[in-house]
């Protein structure tokens, strides 16, 4: 059957291949192998008992939220959503501003729904989440990189390379950066950064995409203002989700922007899924206004401080100094490990026969060069004697590839 | 903040337009108008109880519902589906052939995202159902359109379509047919033409689509056996839903075809939304386990009969039969109606007038011809008292334009 879809039924611009998190999600499943690659929550902390009062909205409003609901968004929830972000946002949003997404994922999908048309360019951080650019990729957008520093994105080097590709009659789309707790890098992008970013942005009219899915988990150091809450022209949207402060298997994220743009994505959200399900969304509403997410997120972010330093700890017990660094992160979910004599692909090799598996740094790499000697360590998912081991195993690892 | 959007911002080559439907909907929430025009269940049959029972696989399985799923879909649904569904394909389906999607409109999606590129052909029905052409018309996709009569796609004009078409140098991609209870003509594909499309389809080796949103939803006479079951070389991808039979608000469908197929559309849709809500999933899974959608299933159908009889009755009753004629559809939602003296577009200006809404036909031709004096009427969201009121308002417009 093969022969049937190709080459006659395959898109003809585009490699279908599995991405690196799915190899190495299929890796991570051999019998004792302690993983530290999925970006997973920990169910420990999954509100079972709450979130399952919250389905009682069921009983109550089944009617209404068992049929089809607006493309935009269950209006309850964003309700509740342009409260509780008010502080981040720097304002209540209106409902016309707001878009409920099947995960953030369909964030980013849906905006290129919106701007991108083939060989587009999209701003990427270098390195960044793969999830993402994969999504720009299907949708054929090509990728301007900028370099990372603690800081974030080295902001300072945007001028230049949106000139020249200006200059080369390049249409440059969308700026995205991942501002809090960055996947891989665990760094936040600095107030100062993001005020320069937003310079930027208006001097050269390109949209920024500001991804926080992470913000909210944080477990040192002050809040930094959102971008979008320092934008007055409306070229920031906005994306957010439940995934990491209730559950990731709801499924029910959100962005927020300038309502002609929310307009235009939610027309194709209507040709992707026609809603997200109105059941799920009416849950989480239900969830919010119980008072489950303020009264839960404290414990969630005390769980994962609580991992984050079980696995820095870890990282001093038993890591070889000399070989390894890292930068403790403030927030989220991931460190960023530096392995400057040792490539790790060959430690990853080393690791998995040991038992350990993380995701090699390469794989943020939207131009497919860099993080070579470097890999991510998730820390949330791991139970605590899991880290000790598993990060015990790397240790070894990377003595013998000294 | 529009000037940000446009010209810079949008994609070249797409009209941002709501679509007819949406604009309907917005017309029919004026006070007092009865509408047939959106294809809605009736909430008054939800299995509002039972699905809440079936909530309670939270508490069950919250650590792993609530988790991130496989893009592929939730185990134990599958297992369910095939099962439940091997009457209608013939056999029992492997994990592998079947893809858990976000409604079935994600199925068209994910089919376009996988096969077309800018410019290749899809053959459809003329008409058809306008979310799945509005979906393919984002991928840019074209329309090879074949007309229908009271069985369905008149399936001998196809080989004729189909070599001037490869003569010229087109590619086309799939067949798009809606075999039972067809949107928006009511009408059922006869076995001998599913016969002949599945041979005219091996013949030049192109891939059927065969949506069943409404199959399960049969009033009166035998099933019809399913393309798919016929089908011995994987060119068929069957695509159903959970929307009719239990609730749109799930947003819970499937599509069952051949496995490379079925992996290509998998990894896209990792990049538009990961997974399916995996809480949703489970708990329509829990739902079909209690045994709920094969007792409840019979009462739907019974439900949705009488309200067919209804509006068949409402219509001796109430219609000028001179001017008017229809079909009665033998299952699913839908009437389509033929005024051969009088334009659909004048008589919903009427009918408006009058507190009366359905959809205009030229909405669901994608080529945007065809379909003037014909307009779609959906029985199975009105009440009995507001289809009566809402047909004698139908019968005055009519009479007054006559």
């Amino acid at each position: 059957m093969s022969d049937f879809f190709d080459p006659l039924f395959s898109r003809s611009a585009k490699n279908i291949k599995p991405s690196p998190i799915r190899e190495i999600l299929h890796l991570v499943r051999k019998p004792g192998m302690i993983s530290f690659a999925g970006g997973m929550p920990d169910p420990e902390i999954f509100p079972i008992e709450q979130f399952q009062e919250a389905a009682n909205i069921i009983t109550r409003e089944g009617k209404d939220i068992m049929q089809y609901g607006t493309t935009e968004g269950y209006p309850p929830l964003k309700d509740f959503i342009s409260e509780w972000t008010a502080p981040k946002m720097g304002r209540k949003l209106q409902h016309e501003e707001i878009l409920i997404t099947a995960g953030s994922s369909q964030v980013v999908d849906l905006l290129c729904w919106a701007l991108i048309d083939e060989g587009d360019y999209v701003v990427c951080e270098d390195p960044t989440f793969l999830g993402a650019t994969g999504t720009m990729r299907n949708h054929k957008a090509r990728f301007l990189t900028v370099p990372c520093d603690e800081n974030g994105m080295q902001v300072d080097l945007l001028p230049d390379l949106i000139e020249k590709t200006l200059a080369e009659g390049g249409r440059i789309k969308f700026i995205y950066t991942i501002v809090n707790f960055h996947n891989p890098l665990g760094c936040d992008l600095s107030l100062e950064r993001r005020k320069k970013l937003l310079d930027i942005a208006k001097r050269y009219g390109i949209l920024i995409l500001e991804d926080d899915p992470y913000g909210y988990v944080r477990f040192d150091g002050e809040d930094i203002p959102s971008i979008f809450s320092m934008d007055r022209d409306g070229i920031v949207l906005f994306a957010c989700s439940f995934s990491k402060i209730l559950a990731p298997g709801t499924r029910v994220a959100w962005c927020a922007g300038d309502k002609d743009l929310i307009r235009k994505m939610t027309v194709f959200k209507q040709g992707t899924d026609v809603c997200t399900s109105v059941v799920v969304q009416a849950m989480v509403w239900e969830y919010c206004k119980l008072g489950h997410l303020d009264s839960f997120l404290p414990r969630i972010i005390d769980h994962y401080r609580n991992k984050r330093d079980r696995m820095e700890a870890a990282f001093h017990a038993h890591l070889p100094l000399d070989l390894i660094s890292w930068q403790k992160p403030a927030g989220g979910f991931f460190y960023w490990m530096t392995t400057p004599g040792i490539r790790a692909d060959r430690l990853l090799e080393k690791a998995v026969d040991k038992g350990v598996a993380f995701v090699l740094g390469s794989a943020f790499y939207p131009t497919d060069s860099g993080g070579d000697n470097n890999f991510r360590m998730c820390f949330t998912f791991a139970s605590p004697e899991m880290t000790d081991t598993g990060v015990k195993r790397l240790g070894e690892a990377l003595r013998e590839l000294a």
